[in-house]
């Protein structure tokens, strides 16, 4: 493997100083890119584009192409692992994704099992292996995974949901059948983002997108206690290099703490929650990664280089900043005024260093 | 009018001792009830129930023959006010709220004003009346709006929306628009909440559904500013007794501290905060009402009394708890869960206060 060129994301993630403020955006590789729509195009459907590596390689490395971005992240589905246990993933145009098969029986759910990364998830290893290839040690690769909550979110659910009521009413009323999925995910997210690694990601991290839909208490039962499971079972030092662990919960502003103790590196913030405030319950425990609002990216150029400005002074002076979104990027952005962010990030983040690397 | 025969909230809302903490469900008039749907049914449509005033108390009313609550809100909706303006609201079944004519241009906006509840909003006032005789002294009688910044969502955006694209295009483009229409609004709902309470609502509740949706700095800018303006310009004495406010913002709680300075008595709290870390933030400077996962009611009766102890363990001893939801209740909520509920916050918070009313 080459040397790293561009390593301030795994130094930001380290909490160490940097030139400038690194900066990669949730989805990058996504539906506001022409080009990555016509490859959708050619692939077929967005399935087939995530599970044929030199396509999945392809739209991993279009975003750099365009901005100087400090990580590429791996183009691929949250859904993969349930996918690979057999409940047969779906993606119905305007719908979002759909299991033909959710677990909504006792016996479904008796017989679940972590799948064999190297076998059923070959396609996503492949992807990885040639996407470091390609990159050429350019900027570190970020790999993924839903959190063990998120996934059986959707496979109880079926889908997406206003509500989760057929989650919740088993997160209540049956507990038990909850941490049965609930084990077998943390298993197979431990298997999935250590194979991953192993492949060559240069980073892991976990998107708890529906964390956000539990009380305080049911968080910690129901996410944190098993990404926490997860973190504690990852390979955490590669090629040689610490390999960071970011935690995503959309919505979690208020378990920060906690979640602070997981065993992660960084933890995403989404664009509710103030950066000052989050550093303040923090404190240097952890990096963090956030967090504009990525409807910022509808505006202008110009609102939106104010808008950067202003997370960048929201969480102050200092190492431990990695600059992202709060959510991910929506088809509607501007390309201009991604530049137009990705630029003001790296001048402005940089013009505030003093030349020596000291900082408070 | 009769003198108040139970006025536990009233006094929980002031922080002041009470016997048993006192519980009501946001949307406890609703589609889980079958009387509920036969009112509608008979009504013809959700919009004519609300603007029948004898059948909006009918409704208001049923919830009370079920169980021992100790309050009673008001039957309407949150968009009283924009179809009064002119935006033309309708309910397409299984969709939501949706405007004929949202604010897209700046001619529009600037003609907007805010109506003359006595005038255009009279079936709302006509409702708070007689829910007031029909209830005769036993509850108080909760009158509600939308916030001002809700109201914007909806009326820019047209309907509910997974990212209020319109809405957020504008406030990050064109805020000067979006503050012209906040103003508008911040008046109309003074307006409209002081006539509900010349009217006879004693206690008046701002919902504001969707700032969560907002930054942090956004929150503070284009909807805390205006819920602050609104409430400033209340009328908060009424028949010899001081008429509380209640302001829930729903994905609130990284806001609570600035929340409890605007000038409300309590806070609407949504299920992701912990109540415990809540009381902390605010201190004794407001009241604090929640925050029961709404999925709970989905659970049997027995899942249910334990959460609702859970909810009332986190808040802890002394007064200032009103007991409510996180959120508003689902039609899919069990009757029977709700039962035990009502009837295991009266009984385990009663007997958890010492006889002497001098809780710390």
């Amino acid at each position: 493997m080459k040397e790293l060129q561009n390593d301030t994301l795994l130094r930001a993630l380290a909490r160490e100083p940097v030139p400038h403020t690194p900066i990669w955006l949730m989805r990058q590789a996504g539906r506001y890119l022409p080009e990555y729509n016509a490859t959708r195009e050619r692939a077929g459907s967005f399935l087939a584009l995530a599970k044929t590596p030199a396509l999945a390689c392809e739209v991993t490395l279009q975003p750099l192409a365009r901005f100087p971005l400090d990580a590429a992240i791996l183009f691929s589905d949250i859904l993969t692992i349930p996918d690979a246990m057999g409940l047969g993933l779906q993606f119905v145009a305007g719908e979002g994704p759909r299991f033909e098969r959710p677990l909504r029986d006792e016996q479904a759910i008796a017989r679940l099992g972590a799948p064999d990364p190297g076998a059923e998830l070959r396609y996503v290893l492949d992807a990885v292996r040639e996407v470091r290839r390609a990159l050429a040690g350019r900027v570190p690769l970020i790999g993924f995974s839903g959190s063990p909550y998120t996934l059986a979110c959707y496979m109880v659910e079926g889908a997406g949901s206003d509500d989760f009521r057929t989650l919740k009413t088993m997160l209540y009323a049956r507990p038990d059948l909850l941490h049965r999925i609930l084990e077998v995910n943390a298993r197979a997210v431990t298997d999935y983002l250590n194979a991953q690694i192993e492949a060559g990601a240069q980073v892991a991290m976990i998107f708890d997108t529906w964390g956000g839909n539990l009380s305080a208490s049911g968080y910690e039962e129901f996410s944190l206690a098993y990404a926490r499971r997860v973190i504690a079972g990852l390979k955490r030092e590669n090629e040689g290099r610490r390999v960071p662990v970011i935690l995503f919960t959309k919505g979690g502003g208020g378990w920060l703490e906690s979640m602070a103790r997981c065993g992660c590196d960084a933890l995403g913030i989404d664009w509710s929650t103030d950066l000052t405030q989050a550093r303040k319950q923090v404190g240097d425990r952890v990096a963090l990664q956030g967090n504009l609002d990525p409807a910022v990216l509808l505006a202008p150029p110009q609102v939106a280089r104010r808008e950067a400005r202003r997370v960048l002074d929201a969480y102050g002076s200092g190492s431990g900043h990695v600059f992202n979104l709060g959510h991910g990027i929506t088809p509607a952005a501007s390309i201009d005024t991604v530049q137009a962010v990705v630029d003001e990030v790296r001048t402005y983040s940089a013009k505030r260093r003093t030349p020596a690397p000291q900082n408070a």
